[in-house]
């Protein structure tokens, strides 16, 4: 059983200790947080069902007079585990890896963190083999990380030459205050970040993108203009996507008619947090143009970097050597796939 | 055991279903529901945990092509339990009746349908007595349910003479797409149904209010103006609702900010949909002038009204005719209050 | 001096009117509706600078009531004018053609009528000599309309073979409540239309697309992949745009940061409601890759058909032969383009 | 002629510019900023209508790069003027003053600043008297001054003892992109400040509110509950309002539906910036219980406090000491309540 801490418990750290705790591999010794947030507290209302661990003992009291226990510092969590998952806000990530070092533990930074702070950074479908043994992971973002996995089915059954991507993103997440837009589209200098990263991780694919902030709470939309080595039909596509465990093709005519469709079906599936796993794209969003292949995909931003994360647990601790193997065993854990098979 | 039937599988339908299964004193007999929409379709994702029943057999093909099994017609469901639970859109639980009075069975209908629908208007706390063993009661509506409770908490300790509201509500709930606000306030004509409603519930307060229309999803929030019969102090009023198993003081210093933290909380609670039963009330936001009282609310609007229809079920069929254990039950099976008692 | 009437006041409607007066060639005979909006309420608050006709006698006495004079009935209108723009709601413009085939008057219909209601689709940059003398044009869409403005530009210069676009719609206009979206985007079949109106009026260009709704009410943003003939650079696409008199080049890191801030500097330039008849295309989002070259445009959805439509009424009244002579006039009497000569 | 300076170009300040410039009895020096906003790039656009002062040396380049033409400092604005409006950020006002002082000029500061920034905290209509002849007033904020507007209104006839208010806020301004709410109501403890607000300028009123942000962006809505020393009806009340020359009662019925309707109806009567100097009262929120008086008022953020602030002027440069010449002048020249006469 692989030992496994969370730093930083909020939007992405509860998805992953949750995420954790159903890999049967896996152990989730604790999360770490710094403060008493309202993730801390529904912690606590729901009776610790995760040991909790302090970054700091500057807010011993704050957790204290909020009546929620604490299992020891951060420090004491990273000297218990095998492996770090760090979830905390940019830039903490680098700091914390100072700790990480000093015990000798692994660790799997987010997309926020800046890409030195890893040896590797990670995709678990497109350069599993990159993360093998490697003590320091850093994971894609969300948007990078749904749109690779989109791009990487269609590449490896019919090679992909170059892609231009339209991120039209969400601009907070559901419960966020801190930032938001209001009747308002807000376009980023060109080329996003996304466009770049996918060429880090898929270096013989020329990608370039546009990333719009629209007022929404709940799935970025990309959209995707690919150019195939060899000519890819719509049917070719959608059998590509409906065979890939974390893909889900929807259609627009059942009722799936944009980000908060799937947001409500998770919700109505009794996923917790109604939370989805699998990107989304919509059946009749596929259209070729020439050579070309265009569609529509939905990257739900909560969840979807969670099965990355544990396929990226499989490869820096080497629990997995294969590829294919080890994203299998996350999705069996995670329940991915299976509802295709019913 | 008391057998349930839930005409309407959508946002209220779903939820009293889930309801009606948690209740240890009672069975839910099934669900109908008239097309394939996404609840039905999450409904068989999950390997139909509750029988479907078909309210027109025109539509048998398109649940077949989805692949749904169907367990009969909604008046072979009517025929098997004891009640019906009338979710569905406003206008056809008044034809719907005709089938429950066919073969004599109770029902309860939610607030769109009109108040002639049923014998008695019914709000668990406020008036359980008036439904005890009466056919048809209508529930007050989600604004209106909440409402009541934080009114009748306050009136049954210190007395109510007058209420003037104002209705911040949320114009559509997740997922929809056939009805939104853009950028836009919307005022409705004054007085607003609720402040009438209350009335109809609680004649011996004067009521009066205006509502406006906000383009959000998660929670309506209620200003409330209540001129007591004698003196309630912030603390009263504080020790009132800290009582109440339905009612959850929170303070924004704790970080619930607004209605969207609130929903926020309920998904990191892990509650099934992110939904919460009790209504919220800001510590920060009760204030006393003069011999005034005001506070404001917020309103769960998926899910408010359910525990208060299992009351109903409770006084409709006699299961309880004292008022106090009846809410009692219903929370317990719920889960509510008991948080507080940690 | 060309006479000119216009059918419908709306959100199209009252620009078309302030467009025509301002044609120092044309003459504002009148404008038509059918009932009092708040539209035909501001004419009469601003003691009515264009003559009102009413397109229905049914509901005169409730212009009567409003103290809203006539000037006669829209039948009365078209008898009196050379040219009539129709800016009437989808469908009735069709059946108004009944009414100017009679007087045998020329009408130009906007982008809400089916194609068959007119002789030619009509661009005034792009296939104005096809406008020339006929009696019934259709205008292309807001956002085809801005698509095909900076496309055009692109392939006279350097000739483009196929485009790839993503709309970001608008999803209301400011003002409306009988639309709109709350926190949610919502995805078409694709292609979108505007992508197949591209390859009407530009027939030699292959063209597909993707459109998303968004929540936001001012302007619309599309991004474009665009493969020329030959290579464009950033540099090139520059040049074109800028010098082009529909076209804005505007900088995020001047502080346009997205649709919002255009609106906000139409506002702040005191044009007339604030609008825009330029598109803009950012500067920062120009990107190629490749042979390709992609871009984002902003497109004020309420005006910017106004100076195509200007154009189609030199056409279809043969005041210019010359294509480019005719846009010069238009621009000269809407003011484009003088702001970059200063 | 009274001379007047404005410092700050944003928001607020463009419009007082605007405003002052409307004013026969006085005279617009100039305005100042600190940086190259799209406030003055769209100044230089239109060809510098006002001159131009720069707050701060620091950023003289930034300006000539710009190519935008300066006057000189504020410092040397300050010297030429009678009296200064200032509309800067929150905070900097309170160093303006030491300028304004050395120079022993007059200066009217804005709802941002502290209250002891000023002589008097200033209305128009509710206290004019106790600003004649101070050096420094600040104005009410935006929702104060257009909630005095209306309770002052009914105060002055029928005599007012108690308001309790609910404040459903705009969160940011059309073009703002440094803060908003997406999918989110956020509320404030209370009693929010514009009832203590209230309180300072009518002390014989006892005022309480809560304050709800919304996420749009044209006008605020504020519902009010007042006690009045005796009965108003709702024909009182309309009446009362309809006589104000800077309320316009409005109604639903005639298709004003919200804030947006209004903001929509200032851009269709042409108004520079769609902007509008009086609140709006819907007839149809008109409602009474028993006693108490309950209603609706629209409250446009930009433009509202242009009009109380010209007034302002008035007072504390003793060119008018009658309160109601002082504001009919003011009503005069910004065209307030004429449209009523017509």
């Amino acid at each position: 059983m692989i030992k496994v801490g969370v730093a930083g418990y909020g939007t992405i750290g509860q998805r992953l200790a949750d995420g954790v705790a159903l890999q049967k591999d896996m152990e989730l010794v604790g999360v770490a947080d710094i403060t008493v947030t309202l993730a801390v507290r529904a912690l606590k209302e729901k009776g610790m069902p995760y040991n909790l661990y302090l970054a700091s003992l500057d807010n011993r009291e704050q957790f204290e007079q909020a009546g929620i226990p604490i299992s020891g510092t951060l420090e004491d969590l990273v000297q218990k585990v095998d492996i770090m998952l760090d979830a905390t806000s940019a830039g903490i990530g680098a700091k914390n890896k100072e700790l990480y070092k000093k015990y000798g533990k692994k660790a799997i930074f987010q997309g926020g963190e800046k890409n030195d702070v890893a040896d590797v950074f990670f995709h678990g479908y497109a350069n599993y083999e990159k993360g093998i043994g490697k003590q320091f992971l850093k994971l894609t973002s969300c948007n990078t990380t749904g749109l690779i996995r989109a791009v990487d089915c269609l590449d490896r059954i019919f090679g992909i030459d170059k892609v231009a991507i339209t991120i039209i993103r969400r601009v907070a997440d559901p419960g966020d205050y801190h930032r938001g837009l209001t009747n308002a589209l807000q376009i980023d200098k060109a080329p996003s970040h996304q466009a770049l990263d996918l060429m880090t991780i898929m270096p013989h694919i020329k990608a370039t993108g546009i990333l719009v902030h629209t007022p929404v709470t709940h799935g970025h939309i990309i959209t995707v203009v690919a150019k195939p080595k060899k000519k890819i039909t719509k049917q070719n596509a959608l059998e590509a996507f409906n065979a890939h465990d974390r893909i889900r093709v929807v259609k627009i005519e059942d009722g799936f008619l944009g980000n908060a469709s799937l947001f409500k079906y998770a919700r109505d599936l009794g996923n917790p947090r109604g939370d989805m796993y699998e990107i989304a794209i919509w059946d009749e969003s596929i259209v070729d143009s020439g050579d070309d292949i265009m569609f529509a995909i939905n990257i739900p931003q909560e969840a979807v970097v969670i099965p990355e994360t544990m396929d990226g647990i499989r490869a820096a601790m080497e629990m997995e050597t294969d590829r294919l193997k080890a994203v299998a065993a996350t999705n069996k854990y995670l329940g991915l796939g299976t509802w295709k098979q019913k």
